[in-house]
């Protein structure tokens, strides 16, 4: 056998192993109460406080090596389990520890008419993979969530904070110990081995999603070798509309925030849409106000007319997912063309228009098909704390199951219960 | 370039075709109203009434062919369009029509403590592809539920109803152009060529489900193949659990009726699970009955050592749903026993317990994972017309999404829609 052949057949071996365990856990793990759910996370924000110390050795491996690696500091300073960090750990779990459990509720049924009562019952999805990089609080987050919604859950970070989520892995494990659940409810993966992310996304007999965290380039790779349904998206490329009847103040302010509010997220607005007959009393002032802040704007023919200091957009700007100071403009004739242009070339994540007028702001909200759509307000409202859903495990465009940001609900699914007395069919 | 390669060439390009073509459609049937999508199904029932004859012609053909194939004669019956089929279908139609459109409903909403209204819209979920062998009745059925829920659908029915299924594309395309909508929101695929389905099923940028309708075989087969998630149920391997603290009489009638309500449905028990308190009491009265009716019975050793007339069961019969009068019998320790052997023999499509006794009822509803559970019910109730959908496009076994019978609110997704005056982040 070759060395690649047979590193593979042991990822095989590793990765049905994990999910073995993982499946036979999560058949506690769906009806166990929330007393215990809630008391392993509890567990498990005390048990970050006493290792701290520890916890912050192992941290310090990962420091290190990452500056060896020449990492850029931006990166170093994310994998970095500060006091900070830690409280934040410890507050998200106290936090989700306090959540209502979604698991076993049950939102009305009917009678037919036959007596028999038809109703559904939330439920647990399963067994979720979490493939994710770099940034090891997401250990501590995606733990808490899954558990909290009755899944087992099996963890693959990446190899840049090995040594933070093994020691991350060791408070788990105790914390779910103290409970009395099972240790294999959460499994963080004890290697980086890329052979081992393409035998889990195979796996569909023993995980029913995996929700994958991380750069594009990542997510892709994934889909493209994935058997298991993935809860995902690839891009966040957000478009704001402003409307021929916008109030201009308010429209300045939403698409100014849209785009500075942070340049990283995946909510950030990338490409301005303008209605032609308030182009010219809009756009002048609000470039301005962006180009003083650093970024850069690449527009239309129409727009650059307009505005001096833009370079023009070619079609790749209206496809391009910047994550950077720099914004793509384009005049539009009406409505109807902020919509086509949004339906060419939105990546489906979160769009918004500002108007005052109620029919325009209903049709948009109507026909625009993307997992969010605003009226009068900007992207980076994008994110589950933002929505009220106390948390967050990620942000789908999937159109199948949960869309846009996943909360524990998104984590559950439902059962139909039918209760009856003997009724017979036929 | 070879025949076979120039063949899947040619199938890439119509597939390509199909699914741009639906994309298109999409858009528009999206946001359609329901009076039209309901005048287009009206419109339909009524053609189907006035194209009687050249629908039945159509027909004779693949009766024919099926007859000269030597299909055996319960499926030539199945295929034909009887003045008895035609009229289920218009009145599928006009039952369709008439339900409520499920495309933009809102339950609620909150309230954010920074002013901005955070709600969910249910949408069509976009493109779907149905795939499925003989019926032709599918074919309105299915493009009835995809209009009604403002889905573009692709129907890609099988070879034996060739001639029937062009006959009801052109009756489909007349409903459709009379209410003015878009005459590729319906598409029924012009060949039968298996190569088409092999591209069908990747077409994940214009195809956003495909629910596959067939035998075990056709399902696994396009579920190894597919990159567009599939809605489907691979088989029905369905369990009632007979507990001590049944009413026997009632638990006679329900096993009974589970078994022999119909042979074929995918509801149909295949196993019976005792508990051992109340099998001596139970299994004689209830097996003579069985066996009177001509069904064969296969059981674990203590089943056998009460009914005379019953073979051996092996592995093989606790996996297997035969969809025939035979039926596995087991006889459990107790509730925990057959729990267990639930989770690893089912299919996780329905299971029922048959009890008295409260506590039990709810345990077994809480802990059996699987998409529908009953309490004193015969499973075969497993349909959507019986859990009042209404109609019912199939029956998913999938975690994500939609489980069970999926009906009308199956085939749809929501996005988030938030509405804001201007409040803006950080």
């Amino acid at each position: 056998m070759s060395t690649a052949a047979s590193a593979n057949s042991t990822a095989a071996e590793a990765a049905l192993k994990l999910g073995r365990q993982a499946r036979q856990a999560s058949r506690i793990l769906m009806s166990a109460p929330d007393a215990l759910k809630s008391r392993a996370l509890l567990a498990m924000a005390d048990l970050i406080q006493e290792n701290r110390e520890a916890l912050q050795a192992a941290n310090a491996k990962d420091l290190e090596a990452a500056r060896n690696n020449g990492l850029d500091s931006a990166l170093v300073e994310r994998l970095k389990l500060s006091d900070k960090a830690l409280e934040t750990m410890m507050a998200g779990l106290r936090q989700i520890a306090a959540m209502p459990d979604p698991v076993g509720s049950q939102s009305g049924s009917t009678l037919r008419p036959n007596g028999m009562r038809v109703g559904q019952m939330r439920v647990p999805l399963g067994v979720i993979g979490i493939i994710y990089e770099s940034r090891p609080n997401v250990t501590i987050d995606a733990a808490a969530l899954c558990l909290k919604s009755g899944n087992a859950a099996i963890l693959r970070g990446g190899s840049e904070a090995f040594h933070s989520n093994q020691a991350l892995a060791q408070v788990i494990q105790a914390g779910l110990e103290a409970a009395g659940l099972p240790s294999h409810a959460i499994q963080v993966a004890g290697t980086t081995d890329r052979a081992l992310v393409g035998e889990l996304v195979t796996l569909t007999d023993y995980i029913d999603v995996i929700i994958p965290r991380g750069g594009k380039n990542l997510i892709a790779r994934l889909a493209a070798e994935a058997k298991v349904p993935l809860l995902k998206h690839l891009d966040g490329n957000c478009h704001v509309y402003v409307d021929e009847f916008a109030d201009l103040d308010k429209a300045n302010n939403i698409a100014f925030n849209a785009k500075t509010y942070r340049y990283g997220i995946c909510g950030t607005m990338e490409t301005l849409l303008v209605h032609q007959n308030i182009a010219a009393a809009f756009l002048p002032a609000l470039a301005q106000r962006l180009i003083a802040h650093g970024v850069e704007l690449r527009g239309c023919e129409r727009a650059q007319a307009l505005v001096a200091d833009m370079k023009p957009a070619t079609e790749a700007d209206w496809e391009t997912e910047y994550l950077a100071p720099i914004l793509a403009v384009r005049i539009v004739d009406d409505m109807d063309s902020a919509i086509e242009h949004i339906h060419r070339w939105s990546s489906g994540h979160t769009e918004s228009i500002v108007t005052e007028n109620l029919a325009k702001a209903t049709r948009f909200q109507r026909e625009v098909d993307s997992s969010s759509v605003y009226i009068n307000l900007p992207t980076c409202f994008a994110d589950g704390f933002e929505y009220g859903l106390g948390a967050e495990i990620g942000i789908s465009t999937n159109r199948l199951h949960a869309r846009g940001p996943v909360g524990l609900e998104g984590l559950t699914t439902y059962k139909w219960v039918l209760t009856g007395d003997g009724q017979l069919r036929g």
